[in-house]
């Protein structure tokens, strides 16, 4: 893409309202237009990241065997009614009345719509477990929306559920999740922690938090600093493995949040040494809650012998747009974003520095058709600013490799490279180009 | 995908509410899942579908140079008040009270929200155009919605937007648009008529819908025969050529809807073995209307003079949700769907005619695998039903291509081969088959 093409209205003031860092950074390189209180409009270069989170998600959620559909976003309150929650919800959840004054709402989570799609079409034992996932936008009246897309009213989210004929079934589903979950989070780079939480009024007794350490996060975590290392083994996990095992090994490390911390308990379970407190953002969350929704709703099936049972329900929430804040919040320096290779949203930053120069732009043109032919997706600085607000601007929008060309690059016949995280460069000649695109291809460095 | 872990709920009955054949065939193979008057859950078949629509839609946008983004489905009414659509616009428009009572709306469309992302951003004429589109759920409460997905509350459009400095430069945008809706119909295997258009309330002088052949449409409409063949070239028209000339090649031929059609005209202007009547749907419509939003709410860009002027925009609208009922009104039998290749859920049907005779299960299961691995998407049916039910589950959700094996298959070492549209049957032997899978993938057959 030539950055003369592309949309990208990068702010040179920080605008005062982002409280956040990764606010701010959104909000600077042109990520993301705010469109009223908690909500956003996602600009291109947002919306790329956004793409490709969502696409790690599904695709982890495909491998786990989980069936994706998509409910709309305006359900009936009568689902809601059935179950229990349309007066419980409070005034989070958007309430709306259409033409004909029937009583809707925007949906802030699914378990309702899924139960009724599921007592519509499944009747038998031998259907289940039945995993469904959808990838949705999500709507929370938050009373005080803040921090950009961490906390926005309209959000986008992964949520699944789980329906099995038992406790015991339900279990299985629930380390499949939790294992796609671990999965997930380490193919964005992530090091995410599962924390055992409470499961306050959805009922229940399986639920875990996923969360992220960022220095700049939300709350206090404690941990035993052994749990970071068990995710280096997560992608050899294959779903026919006794998953239960690997759960087990998670919970065996003790992790808890602000809230539900003990000295005496940490003292206890933790080598000194391996004691340690960090900041978190919470990025995932799992449940299972048996059949609350299934006996309110009426899902039941045929059992083998006959007889009709309510089936066990879990549900599985990933917060997609609120990731990629999060991966900001642990990934930027003071320059701008860093962003993971896989969510980037370009694999790299062409600069040509001097776009005047008939000779440096057929130079710069070439490596772009190049790059282009080897499915680089790269994002061409073809511009006439100057050098100063070139770098500046590549280095706040992330991309982790610069190739820069100028003057000397036709002095010398060489590329300057510059990794935008370590900030390390060096120098190829034009014609070793190839290669070296080669290699970084093959070594995942882009 | 193997039949028995994919969540395919086919309904034997054809429900009653459902009046047009794409709404009854939705229904029945298990596509869609009622929520509400139209308000529709996907699962997982439908989804596939919608997605390669959608995909086939943001390709051609991002060929023709527009830049994707992502406004939100809820807005504020504020920015519908400046432009003064906010009472102009009826009841349709689903009005919100959040929380705060600030007053809030569900989308039907985009312009005043584009507009506003335009104007914080682009104030010189050297940006210009800007071209934005996105693809997202809009909601239009339909006094009386029916028709299934083909007139939902809730659908999914892709609309695109586009600002330019005068009239003379809005006109090629619009242009470009135009070429880039023929090749996007054309890809998805439909023949799509450009009728002139009035542009109605929303004002300006160019406007083109899109209307696809279907013996099943909603409107009649009469048109010069030979504008069906002015297509086939389409798919090479570069957008830097002279695109107006391409345009009025199209606008040559005589073409009219019911409301505007005038025998004599038709007469004067055809001759008589050129003239077709038909029934269409519209998929697409496209406008261009100068200034309206851009005075309203004062979208204005430095010109070369130094001057200040108010932007030159069209919007440009493809319905994405329609399209799947559009495609199967167009596109059917009395067996069930005839899916054109390229927006087909699978490319392959696989029939396991015998799942509980372990040879004719690990033919099968070769099959299965070495399609995968040749990257085709196959649904195998490894269910236990009969033959009766899986033969015309198979028909019903279209498949272009269905190999089918039983105890025929150990008998002769042949698979039965199957094409949907055609109805043609023929016998490959167990050893060619991976040549035919190659034969087959070259041909685009599937």
């Amino acid at each position: 893409m030539r950055l003369s093409n592309f949309f990208l209205p990068v702010l040179k003031e920080t605008p005062s309202e982002a409280e956040i860092i990764s606010h701010q950074l959104m909000m600077r390189s042109g990520m993301i237009s705010q469109s009223s209180s908690g909500i956003y409009s996602w600009l291109p270069l947002g919306l790329k990241v956004l793409k490709k989170i969502e696409n790690i998600v599904r695709d982890e959620q495909n491998k786990a065997g989980v069936n994706e559909i998509l409910m709309p976003t305006i359900q009936p309150a009568d689902l809601w009614k059935e179950s229990g929650r349309y007066d419980d919800y409070g005034k989070e959840m958007l309430r709306i009345q259409d033409r004909q004054e029937r009583e809707m709402l925007y949906g802030p989570t699914n378990e309702e719509q899924v139960t009724d799609i599921f007592r519509r079409s499944i009747k038998s034992y031998k259907d289940l477990p039945t995993l469904l996932y959808h990838i949705q936008w999500k709507f929370r009246d938050e009373l005080r929306p803040r921090f950009g897309v961490m906390r926005g009213r309209e959000f986008l989210m992964k949520d699944a559920y789980s329906f099995d004929l038992d406790h015991d079934e339900c279990k299985k589903s629930y380390y499949k999740f939790f294992i796609s979950y671990l999965k997930t989070f380490r193919r964005m780079g992530l090091k995410a922690i599962p924390m055992a939480a409470e499961t306050g009024p959805i009922g229940g007794d399986l639920s875990h938090e996923f969360v992220i350490i960022s220095e700049t996060g939300e709350s206090d975590i404690y941990f035993d600093k052994r749990i970071l290392s068990e995710d280096s083994k997560i992608e050899d996990v294959a779903y026919d493995n006794d998953l239960e095992q690997v759960v087990q090994q998670y919970n065996n490390y003790y992790t808890a949040s602000d809230e539900k911390f003990d000295q005496t308990e940490f003292d206890n379970n933790v080598a000194k040494d391996q004691q340690t407190k960090s900041k978190g953002i919470e990025v995932g969350h799992i449940f299972s809650f048996g059949t609350k929704y299934s006996e309110a709703m009426k899902a039941n099936v045929l059992t083998s012998e006959g007889k009709q049972a309510y089936v066990h329900m879990g549900s599985y929430g990933i917060g997609i747009s609120r990731l990629v804040g999060a991966i900001i919040e642990s990934s930027h320096d003071t320059k701008g974003i860093i962003w993971p290779n896989v969510v980037s949203p370009f694999d790299i930053g062409l600069i040509n520095l001097k776009s005047s120069d008939e000779k440096i732009n057929n130079i710069c043109n070439d490596i772009y058709s190049n790059l282009l032919n080897e499915n680089v997706d790269v994002l061409y600085d073809d511009k006439k600013d100057n050098p100063g607000v070139k770098f500046s601007k590549m280095d706040l929008i992330g991309l982790p490799l610069q190739m820069i060309i100028g003057n000397k690059t036709i002095e010398t016949n060489e590329v300057e490279i510059k990794y935008r995280k370590s900030g390390e460069v060096k120098y190829i000649k034009v014609e070793n180009l190839p290669n070296f695109v080669q290699e970084i291809k093959k070594s995942s460095a882009i």
